[in-house]
């Protein structure tokens, strides 16, 4: 076989077989397969598409190039959930153990941050002493004593993926969905998780901006689990506006930890039950109820005990920002719209995500916002706090704030509903 | 400005501003722009396209990376062709001092043969002592001698698309008729030439398979010459069948010798007098016909002088290939079809070509025909020659001989004309 052969299939919209797509991705992994052809091959599948079929052989070539993951030893069953991204968006957070705290056991590998949405790990790395680096075998032992482990996916799984996603971040062939869904669902199904819940963002704050294309990605991603044994489902859910009350690092653990205690913002709480049935229910646990776990701390107790197994303080303070900065409202009246996009950006530029994956994060970094969508705000009153450790990042992100939110008198918001649709099988 | 920002433009079906066309070219001759985001690129124009402004741009500046000759010393005009490649398609070697005879300068560089066509410079190296390396002093000074040069373009000369050809040649990014278009016009423009006859191939042993993506890829280089100041015409010529009776290199030479003796096969002697008498046109001389250069003999002095001024012995026997193998005619009855492309596979796999740039080729390796369409032929009696230095690579070129003919009793071929249109400003 020969890789020009292969991109001038896809290029003149042909079908890959089996064979190619499995040739092309051994090849790449392996470096015989150069990235300039694989990044002209990317860009023929963005443009031309693929069928079902291909991207489930896309996927399996992918699970293929790595180890897959086994959690059989565990007595209970393993359940886990993907988001696709947003800002604000810290459920994972207070979800994991909240579906440990249930019964369910949690294999979740997570990422960092790149651009303006945040990483999970970015996020719990502001917890004193935590650690996001574990061998399979520190893996395992989280998993037995918490019910569930966040942590950074080792370079033996699915190392195509890897490979293929530095090369699509760089050339401009992010935005296709047979790449996005085969490399969400190569890392998941090689996790080894037996069940799993889909949660896929639309809106400006979201790679999916409009709702036909978060089904159509969802509904790809949900055939690619099926196929592969792992009992899938997607929740569609909105992204028009951020989630929550903060956007940045440690002020995201703080409201988690609200929401643990049985508080927070109702957004959080009402997304997160709904997902931890979801999981609870796709791996065949029933008994207790995920809202009632949040009310009487045993949700908190598995984060404590998951927390402190990867190292971490649960007790520790978390860091503060240097610096902050109150920007009030400009006029009275509703506010309408507040853009997941341009909160996202302002807490990107105040140093709470990176530009290139090798950059630092600052833990304190972020933005709080006082009103919701649907709120009542008094011109004067404070609409957003900004923190950060450098104070000349302010200018920047008080730019993308400019813009980002719209105050009505006697308005009222035009909002996707939280959760937006279910799909399955 | 940033190279991801050009790629999504063109991904997304937009046209590129002339200041991100310069960037990208520049950027990408610097090494800044990398291979496999350049390839990303190349990938959506071939699949979207460009506009002629794009094209016209792209083509400025790959032009702007090197050097731009100046022949305005010569005390007569320049003027050049530019064949798309074909089989058999010796044409520029008679065709150069017989336009050098009648009054004009041709400085003309040539590429490599690279798969089934074949190249100038390969052909000519053939001949004992002949050198394709010249520097630019070397070259003013065979033009003065000879009024006709052929040889290799120096690095200096657009080396963007030097680059850039080596890239799409490894990932599928070549049949971009925007990416031909400027490829070979940006190298013939930065040769410095005052007018430039395009012999655009068409049929199965050419790029363009059809006459319509013939006529856009001519019109398109056309419009290029034209706005650069090169008085640019182009003829559609017919590549169903090869041309003349050889394919290979010394023996394409020997057929040009007949030509330049006033022989040769009456294709290749049409052709060239059409194309001298337009490279002398666009230049605006008149005067002698190419014809009568032809047979009075003073083509055959131009390319004496011109061999000579380039190191070579004219008069030296050339090499011949140490076996032949002779392929009958398998049934009586007229030859309706000679497929270009098969004669040229066979010729390529007799050791005539290369397969990859570093190979060497075969001085006395190709492929004589002893029949051409339209032909009778009788059961048993010569059909091909297949000349190489290895007796193991007929087998393959056999093969490809195999279906590359039709001997029908009482058949008619259904040819393209030779000349198929001729197309200017």
């Amino acid at each position: 076989m020969d890789v020009i052969e292969v991109i001038l299939a896809k290029r003149d919209r042909g079908e890959l077989t089996t064979a190619q797509i499995d040739w092309v991705i051994e090849n790449y992994t392996s470096g015989v397969v150069a990235d300039e052809q694989m990044s002209a091959l990317n860009m023929a599948i963005l443009l031309n598409g693929m069928t079902r079929r291909e991207i489930a052989d896309w996927t399996k070539a992918m699970i293929r190039s790595g180890e897959r993951m086994d959690w059989s030893v565990l007595d209970r069953p393993t359940t886990d959930k993907h988001s696709t991204g947003g800002v604000g968006d810290k459920i994972t957070l207070p979800l994991s153990p909240l579906v440990a705290a249930c019964g369910g056991a949690v294999p979740q590998l997570s990422g960092r941050g790149l651009g303006h949405t945040g990483g999970t790990l970015d996020k719990l790395e502001s917890i004193p002493g935590w650690r996001a680096l574990l061998s399979n075998d520190e893996m395992l032992r989280v998993l037995r004593e918490a019910g569930a482990v966040i942590c950074a996916a080792g370079d033996g799984l699915a190392p195509a993926d890897k490979k293929l996603y530095a090369l699509r971040d760089v050339t401009g062939t992010v935005e296709a969905i047979p790449l996005i869904a085969s490399s969400i669902m190569s890392k998941k199904i090689a996790e080894g998780t037996s069940a799993l819940v889909l949660d896929v963002k639309v809106g400006s704050g979201a790679f999916m901006k409009s709702v036909p294309m978060a089904q159509e990605l969802a509904r790809t991603m949900v055939a690619l689990g099926q196929d592969a044994g792992v009992n899938t489902v997607a929740l569609l859910t909105a992204m028009d506006r951020p989630l929550g009350r903060t956007a940045g690092n440690a002020i995201e653990v703080t409201e988690s930890l609200e929401v643990l205690a049985g508080g927070g913002p109702s957004d959080v709480v009402e997304l997160t039950v709904a997902l931890a049935r979801e999981m609870l229910a796709a791996a065949g646990i029933s008994g207790k109820d995920p809202a009632d776990a949040l009310r009487d701390g045993s949700a908190m107790d598995s984060w404590k005990t998951m927390i402190r197994a990867q190292g971490g303080d649960p007790d520790a303070p978390l860091p503060v920002a240097t610096e902050t900065e109150v920007v009030t409202a400009p006029s009275s009246g509703v506010l309408t719209r507040l853009d997941a996009y341009g909160v996202g950006l302002a807490a990107w530029r105040l140093g709470a995500g990176r530009a290139r994956k090798e950059d630092p994060v600052s833990a304190g970094a972020g933005v709080t916002w006082h009103a919701v969508p649907g709120d009542s705000v008094t011109a004067g009153q404070p609409l957003f706090t900004l923190h950060t450790d450098e104070p000349g990042r302010v200018p920047r992100a008080l730019e993308s704030l400019e813009g980002a939110f719209d105050i009505v008198e006697g308005g009222e918001p035009d909002l996707l509903p939280l959760i937006i649709e279910r799909i399955d099988a």
